[in-house]
């Protein structure tokens, strides 16, 4: 498989669009402090920046292609090479030209791309009483009970042929089993290109549970369905977080931290920064005796077009 | 785990909403065909029969609880004992109740409940030309590459209480992973009981292959994330289904066949009933050593209410 | 991985060295016996023969190579194009080189050769009290339970050397995980060529239990340990052998049966002849749609050297 | 299972029986030496310590007796509530009874126990040139190309009975899958009690390997094979020991390090002790979020009958 014995990958997940500004003080939403916690998170180990955009009024999720831009061209300056992977999620009343519009127009290297649909249920979020700052953040959380994460088949053929027009490689988002067979049978049919990064997103409430036991399937499985010629990281949501980084570098995977994935550093600890997550997954691979990949080196082991190929 | 060493339990799955009129002159749709093949599977050796309702004009799939209760009690009149399971699959315009209206209304036994959404892709179905008896079918088939099977938690929620206040045993159709991660969530938010029977519904595009691998790792996920208290059956869409009943059952599992599932009883020979399915999974389970169980035994082995609890 | 979605080969295992005469009065063990049902077996479609001596007296195991070679040239008279794959087991007391005598002075196509060491107890058969026709037999079974199939490191080395200079193909016996490591360090270190038929031994006590589970878990350890080019098949001891089979062929492997394995052709009816439980396995086959590989396909889907060029 | 979500058990093994002085000199094999460093081991935060017996004159492992027994009350001296757990490996030429000789005469809380045969292969030692300080030292290594672990099951029942006799846990190391089912046939005739410690030993040739592969399956089979009611560690040999202990944490098991495992610190650097392992260990632990048992907590969990039960 390929990226085993290879140096490890980091990405940091920055801010996502489940947590929500009264979750944590340090969750960053405004340009800035996406670019600062970008730019910190690279200088603490992070080959690569895992990209949303936030709405600079409140902070709700946004598709803006302005939103995405500001900030990848704010990290490029003082990060330039780092690599950059924009979401593609959007939302169910967009098109699929409006959720890969940012592909379309700055052709990342890299950009999110998820195989299938399914229930994205993060509605515990407002269980608890909570004071909130914004007026869409109760809503948006409580409202994810009746969520689907929507990605038919006929988005997963147009989204091909949108990140193949960019010449920017997919991070396929695998949420469970269903979502490798999916991209098999598209791949099979010409739909999408043969070269594979997956990054298996555990602890979402409607997909595969953040336990080690869905990392052992998942690769078993992409292995089976997919062939061997994959690179492989993974993000997991919630309180296991290090420990799942732990054992994820042990089966010779890549890694995703960040504050869309977990606000704590541990157990009653609010992560100050993006940079801090990324500083703790540092210190655990040297513990275990794994070393960290450059962005360069990243590049080789994806085998991503370059930062000089963008149009940011 | 519960139905090992049991007898093994086998459902028959009429017609489903999946496969069209076009696609096998001896898919049931209208009522007396429905109702005529399902005493033949009975007398065949099922348990069980799984519903779905048709429209009886063109053979469309219906929700309309008239095609479900006429079916019902037709079948009933001549195989008195055996197990009715209608879908409360519903089509996604549809509420919550009107889908789960068979449920509220007839009291069934047991009907199916899938808890989790995914894609739901069986355009392959309209790839190649063909002579369509009805406008409807090319549609429903190539539309199906954007299709949901949408199932939220909202509408987990509120299936819970439906087949609460009915007495009906859920059957959970397990499309993936993560369904079985939804089911243990709700059940112990409380939401749902803690009576398990899953049933496992591989290859369809969307969810899990049709692949004995599918039910080593279903079965190992079941037992991890919902205790070992559950009673578990196999269905197979595709050429493998007689392959996947035989592994099913030696895996310790129930089985489901039926036209809804596989049109082929073998490489290029349509099946001619839902009876001659039936048949065949019975010789291979002699030829294998188990014994098939009756209405009363299935009864025992799931836990079901009765047949006298029924209001149809 | 090599010989899924091919014809499926079958293996018959006439008489192994567990069972004993008294235990079944079909057990072949007299060279016209084990000649007759080796024939019969290729009849009923079995492409390949396993092969162990009997003593001519008692029925006790034999190592002689008479007894070898006299059933082996006998097949080959009335089956000559069956492929015959003798046993290179021997006992405790044995050197390598008697043990692998067979291979050195018959140089077969092929011959079985287990790559580890494992407790090997049948003392259960021993356990009722029974009518032993000869003074042998019940220590056979009872003293079994001291009993250390050795197959020591030095021993596969040495073996490696025996089976190359004869051309013979190892057939690998693969009674757990550490057998599968053992056989990838044997090939890194040089001392085993890379072309490997792979024989899942299930149901022995000492090794892994005749439970599909363990087919999932070896074929998924073989390929992460050994790559995904060998061929594969698997043998169940005991009273689920068939129902195994049928699970084998849809996890894509090849099957063995006969009297070796198991006794029994249904529960409580001992099967009269090898041939009766190859024909069994063959309709089994049939009904799971499943095709028979004659020996010249099984030649070639495991790459064997051809019948031309065996020293009997 | 019983030790998920509990605190984490750490195991010192101090010397083991394959490394040899030449290989370290930082492993202990003086009984001064050993008491040093298991009471360092156990200020560090090891609840358990793995005792093997070594020769005074030269370091080469000891079945003696008085071996045992000064280390063990040396220990006891300064770390009056740590858990000792003598192994009762012996050798090929030994009795049982001489075996567990320890066991029946100190009575120890738990002792090593393992429920099969395997080759145990650690030539790779002796494969470099290198400077030997014994003269027992290069063959000890290089002559276990030949060597098996025996422990038949004769072994397992007479083991039964002694440590029944003695009141001693059993920690059953397992080395493969055919143990766990040797365990569950010893337990099912009645020869074990019920009461089930296992510990996965990873790495050792002949066995499973040193991968998180292995843990998966090894806990989902002891769950198949064994019921849930265990409790269970995992030792891994070699370079990747910290990678599989931050694994086995995430995967809710508790954990074993020391000399006896795993010569090296990191990657070119010797451990200087064995508490310099599990003060990593401890690291390790509390980065992903784990809290350390003592010895009370770790009697707690396994259900030991206590310090104040044994004879020494």
């Amino acid at each position: 498989m390929a990226n085993s014995n290879t140096k490890v990958v980091i990405t940091a997940a920055l801010t996502g669009a489940v947590h929500t500004p009264s979750l944590s003080p340090y969750l960053p939403w405004k340009h800035q402090d996406l670019i600062a916690q970008g730019v910190a998170a690279y200088k603490a180990g992070a080959a690569m920046i895992h990209i949303h955009g936030r709405n600079q009024q409140d902070g709700r999720p946004s598709a803006l292609l302005e939103d995405f831009r500001i900030v990848m061209e704010g990290i490029k300056r003082e990060a330039p090479d780092v690599i950059m992977i924009p979401t593609t999620g959007g939302s169910l009343t967009m098109t699929t030209a409006e959720r890969a519009n940012v592909v379309a127009k700055l052709k990342p290297e890299m950009a999110s791309f998820t195989p299938g649909s399914m229930n994205f249920n993060f509605s515990g979020l407002a269980a608890k009483p909570r004071q909130w700052k914004y007026d869409w953040e109760q809503e948006h959380c409580a409202g994810s009970e009746d969520r689907v994460f929507y990605n038919t088949f006929k988005v997963i053929r147009e989204y091909g042929e949108i990140f193949t027009a960019a010449n920017t490689r997919p991070e396929y988002e695998i949420f469970d089993i269903g979502m490798l067979n999916n991209l098999a049978t598209a791949i099979k049919m010409g739909q999408l290109s043969k070269e594979i990064q997956l990054q298996y997103v555990l602890g979402t409430l409607g997909g595969m549970p953040a336990d080690p036991e869905s990392i052992y399937i998942l690769l078993s499985e992409s292995k089976r369905l997919l062939g061997n010629d994959f690179t492989w990281s993974v993000s997991s949501a919630g309180k296991q977080q290090m420990a799942m980084m732990a054992t994820t570098m042990t089966f010779g995977g890549n890694v995703r931290v960040g504050l869309e994935d977990a606000l704590y550093l541990e157990k009653g600890v609010l992560a100050k920064s993006n940079a801090e997550l990324v500083e703790k997954v540092v210190r655990i691979a040297k513990e275990i005796g794994k070393e960290i990949a450059t962005p360069a080196e990243a590049r080789e082991i994806i085998g991503l077009k370059g930062i000089e190929n963008v149009a940011f």
